[in-house]
């Protein structure tokens, strides 16, 4: 009995070794893809949903990014900046965009709020400290958010009033960590 | 009645002249936009629809720039090549992708297809060849199809036989034709 439990380990670390393996090459993936069956997960942050569409570490992609995001009733992104450009298409729910382009300033400081809502598209330019989050009640929202020069390097604020100095990177980013692939060391003989 | 209908008729010009003029600045545009209320046109191809959702020209990305395209039964994209990435999210409708990757070739020759559908996603990679067209005879097929470096420099194809080298550049796209400003000829003295 011992034995069999121990072949049924062995062969499970083995399974999931292969399937987080697979998880992370583009070879043998189709072309066309199937959105409800790719890789789901809240990779650590209550109420998300995350999706790479499209992405970087997982299909080969070098100039954008494309994600499917569901944020359930109260939550939200953290406060955050990124060195690349950000288009979020609102496909259902609703909730707000706290925005402050400030990086002329020493902080974000007193964000502006928008409402976002469904069918609706904001873009966000590089640098610029933003927050989105689901202010609804009751219903999901959800974007697809496309970023340029991926994979995102993500640098998060405590709050709007920390120093933009102080904000501290997060790469590889949540999503990412799993297949992120460190370059190697050089030999510096 | 002649000088009224002159006034009407410089009047006409003058109101066109300022719709077009502010379709095509960012100046006002409101940071979230409802994408129903955005300008929506075939540019002379039937059975498309187009709206460019996030742009270069019109809103000033630099980096990617995402468009809302919905294909009428039986009509179709050129058979093409950029040197840019490109992702398909389809959001309605069944169609078919046409695709030849062989760029290292004289020509495209005989494309692999491929049946897309609604929730399903693919990307192109740089160069390589491709069609997509609503195959599809009752319903439309609409896309949120998404290019990195902006505007799009597009190479067009009679047929799939045409050598690489004969295709055609269109730049300005279609869509980026009335706002697109050539860069100012410097003064080469």
């Amino acid at each position: 009995m011992a034995g069999f439990s121990f072949a049924l380990s062995f062969c499970s670390i083995f399974l999931f070794a292969i399937t987080e393996a697979s998880r992370c090459s583009i070879i043998g993936l189709p072309l066309v893809r199937n959105i409800s069956e790719l890789p789901q997960d809240n990779y650590g942050r209550g109420g998300l949903s995350h999706i790479t569409v499209a992405g970087s570490l997982l299909h080969g992609l070098k100039e954008v990014e494309v994600w499917l995001q569901t944020f359930s009733p109260g939550s939200h992104t953290p406060i955050h900046r990124h060195s690349c450009e950000e288009v979020f298409v609102v496909l259902k729910g609703t909730g707000t965009l706290y925005f402050a382009p400030s990086s002329h300033e020493k902080y974000p400081g007193t964000p502006k709020e928008f409402p976002i809502y469904s069918n609706s598209t904001f873009l966000i330019p590089v640098n610029d400290a933003h927050q989105v989050g689901n202010t609804n009640e009751h219903e999901d929202l959800q974007m697809l958010v496309i970023i340029s020069r991926p994979p995102a390097k993500v640098f998060i604020y405590d709050d709007w009033f920390m120093p933009h100095t102080a904000a501290r990177l997060k790469f590889p980013y949540y999503w990412d960590e799993q297949c992120f692939e460190a370059p190697p060391v050089k030999d510096e003989l």
